[in-house]
């Protein structure tokens, strides 16, 4: 389970940082967070595969978050893909998409299946075997969304030893795999004997562009990663107000009383030279804080 | 007067070659063709003062070339840009711009002035004091046009010797400029006494995306640079063919036949690890031929 940082400036691209991009691989889902302008060179320069690309979730209508669709979109049916895309977003952009596919006389050779995000609360937007997606809403200058990936309790490891020295059989095992004790005749074997916990879930949450929000406590308890944009640092606090954005100080302020794993900060004004203030004045509150940068690689868990 | 060339690969952008888009300094007129996405990035890489631009020429609506356009206006509209802009362009470009501003409630502080590229034959599409430029219908899978830039004759100029030997007044050098001669009472002193012919009108062409079109050979006659497309190689002939491009030898005899001063190959296929085997290609036919690359300048005139 792998995050790649592909964009992790703000508003415009530049040199040293693309626009907001992520690649998520969660379980073997693999995910697109988010897709600025250059994304498809960026996918190139950072070695993600691209047309594995499974879901799209876009945060919002802004440019620096979503123009880089179209032309994503088009490389892929050049390169061949067949197989369909889902695409999570504000409804507009299925009209933009369309409108714009159909005046340049564009054919996708795959499907694009659109799943409108327009909740006022927090809602499930996808559920299969092994994950949930839910939609955050945030507050910003328009329709926004944070997304919150969280693995599934996977089933109870059966202990190989136990398997040999009471020759389980294949429903036994399903059993205990299930939670449940095995009963042979009047003997009971408990679960607990032949079984161990299965890993911790998963987590992760990304949560841009937003004003700070103090409700996200509650949503995003206890995630083990959280990126957080931080555009400016709390001496700009009335600028981050005005413009709907947050501080390091304040993401870091969340991550706190959320009880998050790590906290990651990105979406810097290109106002900041470096990251040094930002990543000093979040680790205050917060200590386990990394500011990133285009090509950042996290393991989300060590299974892949 | 400069050309800056901004991306010179086809298709999709890659590590090495952006997608198209040229900034031309043509007689202080400030003037982009071509929009890839990336555009806005690879104006910062190579430094062009991009708010200084006033025209921005489509040449036609697939993402490779007009996709960047979007962006780039948003960062504009974003650094505080006032001056209208000028969009030569497919009518289809000013829906899709109206459409995405409109529903992602981007309202820009300067306006967008259309200017529909509909006609079938090469048509004047700007004149101003200094130069014209006319659309060139190409043949492509979609409307398609090329660009002719020629600056226009410049007054004569007027020896500063002869001004102060024969103590001209203003209403005579005027009249030396425009080509007169100059009259005092019965005598006259005839213009090519006092003047110099004034320096060549530089001329730029600019033809992308197209299948091989000899017909072009009339149109863009003895200008002092050509850019051409060369998507592939001659042994690929059938392949240009059928996707509607040209190969490098067919854009070098096209030069040859126009008599061009120079040839600048590019949008080049990715299929192409380097440009030895197109360069050697064209120079057998027409030798003044160079093959872009992304960043390199061209001074057509050494008045800036």
């Amino acid at each position: 389970m792998k995050l790649t940082i592909l964009g992790s400036g703000a508003a415009t691209p530049t040199l040293k940082r693309g626009v907001t991009a992520q690649y998520l691989n969660f379980n073997e889902r693999r995910i697109l967070i988010d897709c600025g302008e250059g994304t498809q060179l960026q996918v190139r320069r950072y070695g993600v595969k691209f047309q594995r690309i499974q879901y799209i979730f876009i945060s919002h209508l802004h440019g620096d978050h979503y123009l880089g669709l179209v032309g994503l979109l088009s490389s892929m049916n050049l390169l061949g893909r067949v197989n369909a895309m889902h695409i999570f977003a504000a409804p507009e952009l299925e009209l933009i998409l369309k409108q714009q596919f159909e005046l340049t006389y564009v054919k996708l050779n795959f499907e694009l299946i659109f799943h409108h995000l327009t909740a006022k609360t927090t809602t499930l937007v996808l559920e299969d075997k092994v994950m949930t997606v839910k939609a955050i809403p945030l507050k910003h200058r328009i329709s926004c969304y944070g997304f919150l990936f969280e693995e599934k309790i996977k089933e109870r490891g059966v202990d190989p030893e136990a398997i040999k020295e009471f020759d389980l059989t294949i429903p036994e095992i399903l059993a205990l795999k299930a939670g449940k004790d095995v009963m042979r005749g009047e003997i009971t074997m408990p679960n607990e004997d032949a079984t161990f916990d299965p890993p911790k879930p998963k987590s992760y949450a990304f949560c841009t562009d937003t004003k700070y929000l103090t409700r996200l406590v509650d949503e995003i308890q206890g995630v083990d990663y959280l990126y957080h944009e931080a555009t400016f640092l709390e001496k700009e606090k009335d600028r981050a107000k005005a413009t709907f954005h947050t501080t390091a100080l304040q993401a870091a302020t969340l991550a706190k009383a959320a009880q998050v794993g790590h906290l990651l900060l990105g979406h810097f004004s290109a106002r900041y030279r470096n990251t040094d203030e930002l990543l000093s004045e979040a680790q205050s509150v917060f200590p386990n804080t990394t500011c990133v940068y285009d090509g950042q690689e996290f393991y989300l868990a060590k299974n892949n």
